[in-house]
């Protein structure tokens, strides 16, 4: 970690800066310039926290050199994470297909979608029994009844399941989930992320929607401070002033994350576009890009023409995706 | 609420919707244009879910008359709110100056201060019992003994105390508190917003880095819908690509928000900026702009330069602001 | 195009507004909700400035059916342009590579570039002349020599030239310029684009840092305006809060902008990342989406190893982009 | 200039860019850490690439201590610039109201404005003869015509006028302007910035709408480096998420600018909100936070109802903000 003094900083407060750093551990190389000097902090820099160093008065600007994430790091950790989400792998060559409707909504809608997907190549079961809403007067989704289907899903499938989970309260509740979701909105709620770290179950990360990929991976880091290594990222689209799509898909963020972390890396084509017919494009450069699986809304109700459209695909359409994504994985890009 | 539909859609999707809607509870007023038809949608649409809707293949775009909160809407409830945050008013053209430290560190450091901003004119005291910090390496604060020492400097000073909750599992901590806090990182933490919601007691909620206002006031808005309307919100700043400053200070969120919202609007400039020096000049403009309060943060630790020059004012510099505050005040710009 | 007046507008401030639409040639159809009026004009509604209207006191909201651009518009031309540069056709089908480096330095350089990535499979050249720098005093180009010397490896290879115009005041010295290309900062200096738009020649229109696809169709539009129908549309990231790649590419912008446009739309993966590392998966990311083309940046210096790992390509590493491109072009989504 | 190398970087590359910065006539101060190296460059360092090095393989990150502007910095000019325009002193203690209506539409609006804006304390009057606007089909101002009004309600009034340029070819028009805007979308139009580099006439330069405060800065270097130090800086809202305005007015850009800069700051509160009941707060925001001067659009046009309400105010509504301003003119927070 470098820190840079501003010009004239006196040297009584260069002292008690060095004596502070000392005071954690760390050496000081110290480098004076022509009208700046320049502390090269040397030792584990994990615990500095440098908005409060770039804050002080003495400070011109703090430039870490380690990053502040150590067990997410692909530099101390080099060999890609496998993650096994219900005796099914992700990550380090394996590739998954997780689909399934927005919102559990009832027995037949969720056996119905189930099978289909499963059919169509599908390898885990996705729902939401707790639905994140901007509004209070949404639907809030089925909670614990929700939960009952989807094992009930599974129970007849096969299909492990991934849902999201919104409050550490609910953990009871989860037992026989396979993967747990923690969504764009909680993707910082740090008390939450303590809690699953206790656990020794694969968790689900979704980037924020304007967060940057260290943040996601301060996050992820939580999660594996608390011992619990199994985590798998999600890329969803991040807040731009674009209006055409309900966010923008940032599938640099793919290579980019390979490069920085050793964790599992898909994407959610369906939440990042929120336009059905965008997901088949998106899913597919999602693979080349190099990504480690994908995640897209199905729905299954014929009688219910409304969701035509939306940003759920059909099981037909889903099939046609399936088909082309297994076409083009000979294809991704996954050099370093 | 109104629906544009595309150009071709067929009069059996049309219909599909009308029964829909109607569905609802909504009564439908159709208009034929050229090469588009219009639905307008009269009653309560609330609980219309507008991004589903606009998701539609049929719908060319949606645009709500009708704002989607209604506790916190000005329209419905014409009068300023007036909170009591444990005997100080704020609102309804009462203004008051909240500061304190930002975490809560020993009893010295807490009562020192609680003093000295009192002294200075400050009428609530806060400071940081649970701190979400980005990485789960540094400080996350002194919990149950942090609040302990809140108190105890309340006792001793009579100010009443703000603090932040971080998840709803604490609440029974909270007991004794005056005024809770919501950070922004938890602005849409659902579940939280909605344990709040079952309380009688004043709830400062803090806008997200990358959220509307009107997204500030559907959080609220959970808030609200449980009964509990002493809800004060706070502008600290969003996220944009200016990299001088922490985040951007939105100061047109003000008068925008005395018009969206009865609610009281309070301002931190300190998090905002994330500059001591910066602080003055943005608690002004703050006040001119029509804030209801401010939020400063103030450290008092004569041994420690380590903080000068961090976020905090040093309590000589708060006495000045809050001096020159006093001064600005009458100048308020307050009208609708 | 549909105008929500406010609830209380005045009769007399209806009835001039209807005059002032009336007076623009449009027809008017109002529909009275129970606490709007919704206005719904019918007719070109081109010339209507949205903005104005959005901002007079009596207006609630303005929300456009019709999109405010007709010459780039899908809708009113449905089949894919052909955009002919030099002879070699992009968009409808045809897939392009421009390939070159950032800067024209010297004739040996352009030569043995452009030979390169023609062996590569390029099928056009590019090379900076005129080079928009944030610093004044950063190299700004060859300028006319750069011209000279592009027109020379053109003569050499047979590969039409792109280069970026940044003043009318130069068009002189664009005569023999294959494809004209306007740089992202340019794209809404209107008078430039005003007199692009009286050739009778391609020209490369990127997106701007911070804008949408609707500016970026209305800029297309002023080209277009002048008679000049030769407009390929270019993705080349956006601004975001992201810093692990200098900008954020926008992927998704492709499906979409083949919807609202019959113009072909390239990317440019290396300004977009700005690491050379990222450039294949991006490419490859690219072709499936969709695109029409492709834009990479090619160095070709060996004793110069300073450049190696900037945003250009080895002519080796980018024959291998190239290849790979070959291999997933039969998976192009290009579906509407 | 601080350059941070990867772990692993060989030895003939650290040479290779030793050697590079020595032929740019820099010293290199070597500062070996655990694992990873830095090289500190001492001497001029404006003309090096930032974003050139920050791309090579070898390189970790780069930080620059020496700001890139050197005209413009405070650093090396510590007393305010006083801008002389027609005769009125902007900056260095001074402030100016800047005012009038957003197109030059007549003879007899353009007198009736300038002589109410001056009766109500403007000191400089604005119009557009040449207006930015997003479509080709929207007006475009009256352009040699409207400078003609312009000055002609100059003669009558005396006030000095500033009006915006779109293309330097248009210069020869702007003879008797008094000061020349150019607008945010040209911020970064650099030969135009050249253009007015060389003449000896204030240029007021509006921040782009998703432009940092340092690009701001090196658009004036552009200017400045010219020999035209005669610049005003405008800041007039930034691009963000937020809807219920315009632009976010970035007012702490103002306190920020003024550490960064000798040059004088002026902000635009119509065009930032976009709602003309917003400038009033945001002026007094804009003079508590230290501005030198105002921009604030007026119309006067009774019969024309139409643009009431729009960003606009009218000549009463003027008079009263004006009036305010000089009332919380005392309060300026000026300080360094």
């Amino acid at each position: 970690m470098i820190v840079i003094l501003k010009d004239g900083t006196k040297q009584e407060q260069v002292i008690k800066l060095q004596q502070y750093f000392e005071g954690m551990g760390l050496r000081i190389h110290m480098s004076q310039g022509e009208n700046s000097t320049i502390m090269g902090l040397i030792g584990d820099t994990t615990r500095v926290d440098d908005e409060l160093i770039a804050s002080l008065d003495a400070v011109e600007a703090v430039r870490r050199i380690q990053e502040p994430y150590k067990n997410a790091n692909r530099k101390f950790h080099p060999a890609d994470t496998v993650v096994d989400a219900g005796g099914v792998k992700i990550g380090g060559g394996y590739f998954q297909i997780i689909a399934g409707p927005c919102s559990v909504e009832s027995e037949t809608q969720m056996i119905t979608v189930a099978r289909a997907v499963k059919a169509a190549g599908a390898t885990l079961l996705r729902g939401g029994a707790f639905k994140p809403r901007t509004s209070p007067y949404a639907f809030q989704g089925l909670h614990e009844e929700g939960l009952r289907l989807l094992l009930k899903a599974k129970e007849e499938t096969g299909l492990p399941i991934v849902t999201e989970i919104m409050d550490a309260a609910h953990l009871p509740l989860f037992e026989q989930v396979d993967v747990i979701q923690v969504g764009a909105r909680n993707m910082q709620n740090f008390e939450l992320l303590k809690e699953l770290g206790k656990l020794r179950k694969p968790i689900l990360l979704k980037r924020g929607l304007a967060n940057t990929l260290q943040e996601l991976l301060m996050s992820a880091e939580y999660i594996m401070a608390g011992g619990n290594e199994q985590v798998i990222l999600c890329e969803r689209g991040i807040r731009t002033f674009e209006t055409a799509t309900r966010n923008t898909l940032d599938l640099s963020a793919i290579p980019v994350l390979r490069q920085m972390t050793h964790l599992p890396v898909i994407v959610d084509p369906s939440h990042a576009t929120g336009v059905s017919r965008l997901v088949k494009p998106m899913a597919l450069a999602s693979v080349v890009s190099g990504a480690d699986g994908l995640m897209i809304e199905v729905h299954n109700d014929p009688r219910h023409a409304l969701c035509d459209g939306a940003q759920s695909l059909t099981p037909e359409a889903f099939a046609d995706v399936a088909e082309q994504v297994r076409q083009v994985l000979p294809f991704r890009c996954r050099t370093l």
